[in-house]
């Protein structure tokens, strides 16, 4: 979910002084009393000049003794941020490296593709280079797209569970109505359905919208908005309070609802893998990733966990950032099903299922250089191309699991971390 | 979970030919064979060299036709990413913004913070802004740690469930021998205990470390390999197979076991809202919210959310990207157990607990320049630090709660995402 | 999920030989082999006659030593049995009591009723009386059917995941015909809707039918078998493997998808307490209560409960025993989701909604007599009864938590316990 | 979770009116004013005795119109129900059936073993009969108890998150005095250990109890609530809130927890099954049942259940309501990790852990008489007993498993049901 406001001041606070050891900008007070706090500097006409930012980065450094030399080496025209960010004051330099080509066959992203990833982790871009090497190896890997929608889920509370209920036939009744009202506030925005969920005196709706090639939260939460305020008007006598969200979305939190009914795109990357070439470039037997899965598949229902694969997150994570995604909704789109099978031939199939992979090649983050420069590595930059890069990114998805559930069994996992990681 | 592999060459495979139009790097074979791939260009010597840098930077153009004009625009050595990436080729340039200072009142971070925010969504730096000026106003965040471990969870296959609980047995009585064997790989790592949980005929071990200032998951993956090593020596007769990860640890993904159990750092923040402060700042009654926390509690329990909260994702995130944490430990560290209740004096106590949040202020991606001054921005790079760094990330966690909250109550979500995001 | 099978004989072995001391039938072999066992007697041709049913009393008592004298102490003919057991041999007398009345204020249900419950839990039936006094004091019980279904889930198995998206669309385009096969098996059942779950290369159906007055289990069973094997003779070039029911139903389980999709009844049951009837009968404050829920909703969440109240469970297996409904049902049935909030007049609305209740008053054990009385009791006994019995059940849990939480605020749990129940 | 109160009454309510047509006891009042409710008869001297029994029967007969013919057909003396039950008044006949029997190779439980069936399901009992035939040809069932602990889980809150995590190191260091106070209400009950989980300001305690042959919940009830006096008179500066139970028991609630940490017995069954029984008394391959299990378990991922097997409920409740266990138990008892694995040699290994099987050998209903006599049958009366007891019901589910998984594999699933089962 998405953050707020109508706040005039970008700043939280007051007036200031350095304080270069601790790093805070203020120390305690010896009264006890909270000190009238700092501001962060910011300008009413153009938030985004290089006076005002230049302005920012002197604050920050002379607040907190540090010093800002790398943050400020950005090779773009800061106000490019504007709606990316606010008191924008420089750049976090994230490593992007290339891995693959990796063969994807899905019916949008056909070819081989490069795979910008970036990150601070050791080891993640080979270990998923590795798993390209064995998906191609094996003839590609196969991606369909199975559901595509953004939702975001109003509460109305009642009287009683008897109006809530009356309610929903209401708004099955007026589903033209509450379709007009939203659409009219998109372009590209569809209503497609709206469910409703009911428990004690309150209804829940679960607006679903397709989103052509925008993530499309706001655009949603704006729609939305729009048809609940006429919904409003015409139930004004039975609705007793109204809230834009109550958790039912569910916008940047793991959930079961995700599991079952998508968010974003549900997208499946499969591929059967030869033994032979796990055997090779693995050293691992296609009966022990089959095995692997059975005791990592019951050790997961015990946790509870909204995974039942290994490490989804970090492809995921990885691409998010060179590609402009909001990084935020990791939080659902680590969520993954996945499954394996020896065939007949006892070669794996081996597939997983990301219900709730919310991506964009236009708006949010998409536009930023370096990001654009990432989709255009993939051929995905701008209209047109969401579906193409969510097959990609399921696909990459899958090379991961292949690797590292490899490494478990063939007990070279803490070896190559030796070789390439950082931690000791 | 990280990461994998062994391999030798860092490329997933060989031969190539451009294709700047859709930016795959091979079509499709009219044959339908899969081609042979592309080698991403990559030195065994110096592979971080600009040099190797520089081609692969020109291997990625010539293949696909992207240009990689700001994602070559680094200001530091690359050498620097040795043991964070494989195969560096430049930087995703992320927009970075300082909202704040926030009050923390901590046990180890004390005073006034400013807070580096890196997104590339609109109206995010801004929502923190503002929830932290209410908690400014209203004496600061008070944030506790509760819990700090790191895990790794393997599984030991036996014949009968009989087996597995002798087992059990044995490992409580020779846990000297396993701290022994965890610890001697480790210089910060302390093995503090290890739950056992039994299902079928597996026995599923979790081993807790505190790490020091480091995340821990490559030491405690070394750590708990050795001793599983040793365990595997002296019960070869009777394990059957061996994992050294299961899915209870959990890493990267959010469980039920990291909510009861912790992961990482379990920190909880917490405010008393004065009544007025939400009325002037925010013009929101504390009724309302507190209406908001319990139906929107209702939801999450029907939708299985794994966070009761509105957006954790959203500081953690963004406060990762900006200090190198690992960005897809956004996984498990949005999960959120949030509470509030109106006081006697109608002011409105809440408060935030992430159970699994994992951090480190040294080693991972802590240590690159950009990242580097962010966390000395905070007072927190380095050794000593990562509960510190900790105890803000809560406290920006639960402004973000409160602006989000008061939004949804006060109607402002929409007409503030107008006003400064990229609403297309 | 229901039973099995097309087994000829009803008994699970061989030859016999008494073991009075320890009654295990047959001890253990001295060569370790498994003896040849033991057949419980059944005939042929009618298995509920006097004499085989007299041969079956005798046999358990000679094999095992154990004497049934209470258990043939049954009132009815066996015959009455047939089609609700095998091998009748007897009865479990179970206590009954009545609680009450009730005052309902239902759709269906409309006055007092007086409440069967057979329990063996000392304190149960007196602490339902006590809350339901509590109800009649404030007005009664409203309750609400918010939904009605009955499932069944097949799957089916594809080569790939876009073939299982194919079937999907095949499956919305004959939705008439599936309707016409799974309705020509059942004179009462209707297909309303349905929903489609794809994962990997699987095609997940879900069948929800309206079943009448029967719990509709084994109708959906059949009526679904049905559809599935003209399903299957369309798609036979595609489907691979198919099974009649996957964990989607989710039959005799707890489960996310019963909360938000319901199985069986979705039953609200609410009302207002009254402050000054909470204080002198229950001696508890409503703020106390309402602390209560908020702090007990924080604890279900971090234990990951399916019921954020109290003990539902134990008003519906009471009720389900006593009126002959299928009490492995508790283990779905028992979840629920409740909902409180302190009125501007500083009253009490408490809701439980109970997402998955499924009972019957035709068919199954409904027509026993013991249980056909207790349904007369409640004037639903046969046909078009089924939500006013449904309704009852809600407001009986109602009454059951508003009981409970009251001794716990009030600190009168133990000492009611000491009064009248059995264990000490 | 149990019952409250401290109740005088033991009915609902005063005045009374017959209404047997409708069988509510007082129809709507006129002036729709709530009508003061009629009175169930009870004696304060003796509640059991016969005249006030019979009066009862009157009472519930006059004012409902229903005559109680068969409920009144007990053949023991009702006084033998207290502590079992409040205002007896008859009982429920549940139809009692045998099956097996059944070979259990377990620790306790050894030997063979008729099995007691209380149900109204039809094929219930002929579908277990059949899954234990398969179980006794392949050598019988192998059955382990992994745990044994009863819970009860008070909550504390305090000022801060900073005082619970002070007051849980207080717990940890005054465990003695703690135990000394719970072990001083019980001559059985031993306290093993106590959970501290902290969320907010709060600190959950989850004691652990073992209890003997009783279930014990009454029993950690009152040690519990002992326990947490003399912690309360202990910190009565800081606690602020107390509440004797706060959802994390969890009884009679199916739960995470639970699957995790096992509340009563945790208990692993399993066998391997030989291919050639599975052919000829089962009509199914091995491979069939195997792929099943793969399908099924993604299903049950999907749907969020608590079970990952087919219907552990039916065996559980039948067993419960025949041997007078707490029959609300199966909320929780129903959970159920169900694990299988083709054998090398082609056979089928299979295994099922219920983490909370709450049964007893004393105490609560088992001293009822129907119900003492089938925990006779299987040699499981009174002391010492209660290990053997829970040994047999995991048998006994499994055998379930094993017949239903394989009539939906062989799809003899329907045929069955309209052969033996009451389907209409």
């Amino acid at each position: 979910m998405l953050k707020s406001s109508g706040l005039p001041a970008l700043s939280a606070s007051g007036a200031s002084r350095g304080n270069p050891d601790g790093a805070a900008v203020l120390e305690e007070d010896a009264a006890g009393l909270p000190p009238k706090p700092l501001a962060v500097p910011c300008a009413k006409e153009d938030n985004y000049a290089p006076a005002i930012v230049a302005e920012r980065q002197a604050f920050v450094e002379a607040a907190t003794g540090a010093e800002l030399r790398h943050v400020r080496q950005y090779s773009f025209d800061p106000r490019l941020t504007q709606g990316n960010i606010e008191n924008f004051t420089g750049v976090a330099q994230i490593p992007l490296g290339f891995a693959g080509p990796l063969r994807v066959n899905g019916e949008h992203a056909r070819g081989e593709f490069l795979i910008p990833l970036a990150t601070t982790e050791g080891t993640l871009v080979a270990s998923y280079n590795r798993g390209m090497k064995v998906l191609n190896l094996c003839g590609g890997v196969t991606c369909t797209i199975q559901d595509d929608q953004m939702q975001r889920a109003p509460v109305f509370a009642f009287d009683s569970a008897r109006e809530a209920r009356a309610f929903r036939q209401w708004v099955h009744e007026h589903l033209d109505g509450i379709r007009r009202e939203a659409e009219a506030t998109t372009r590209k925005g569809r209503l497609s359905h709206v469910e409703v969920y009911l428990a004690s005196k309150f209804a829940y709706l679960r607006f679903n919208f397709s989103t052509g090639d925008a993530a499309g939260q706001n655009m949603v939460t704006r729609a939305t908005a729009a048809a609940c305020r006429w919904i409003l008007e015409q139930n004004r006598d039975v609705v007793r309070r109204f809230y834009l969200e109550a958790n039912l979305a569910t916008d940047k939190k793991a959930s079961h609802m995700n599991l079952l009914h998508s968010r974003g795109k549900r997208v499946t990357a499969e591929c059967t893998l030869a033994r032979e070439v796990l055997r090779e470039v693995l050293r691992v037997e296609p009966e022990s990733l089959a095995y692997h899965w059975g005791v990592a598949g019951l050790g997961g229902f015990l946790a509870g966990a909204d995974n039942n694969g290994l490490h989804s997150a970090n492809a995921i994570a990885a691409m998010f950032m060179a590609t402009g995604q909001d990084v935020a909704n990791v939080a659902e789109g680590a969520s993954a099903a996945i499954y394996l099978e020896l065939t007949p031939g006892r070669d794996l199939y081996i597939s997983i299922t990301l219900p709730s992979l919310i991506v964009a090649t236009h708006g949010g983050g998409t536009g930023l250089p370096t990001q654009r420069e990432c989709l255009k590595v993939l051929g995905c930059a701008g209209a047109g191309k969401v579906h193409k890069f969510a097959e990609i990114v399921a696909g990459v998805v899958l090379a991961g699991e292949i690797s590292l559930a490899a490494a478990i069994s063939a007990q070279e996992w803490v070896p190559s971390h030796e070789k390439l990681g950082r931690n000791r």
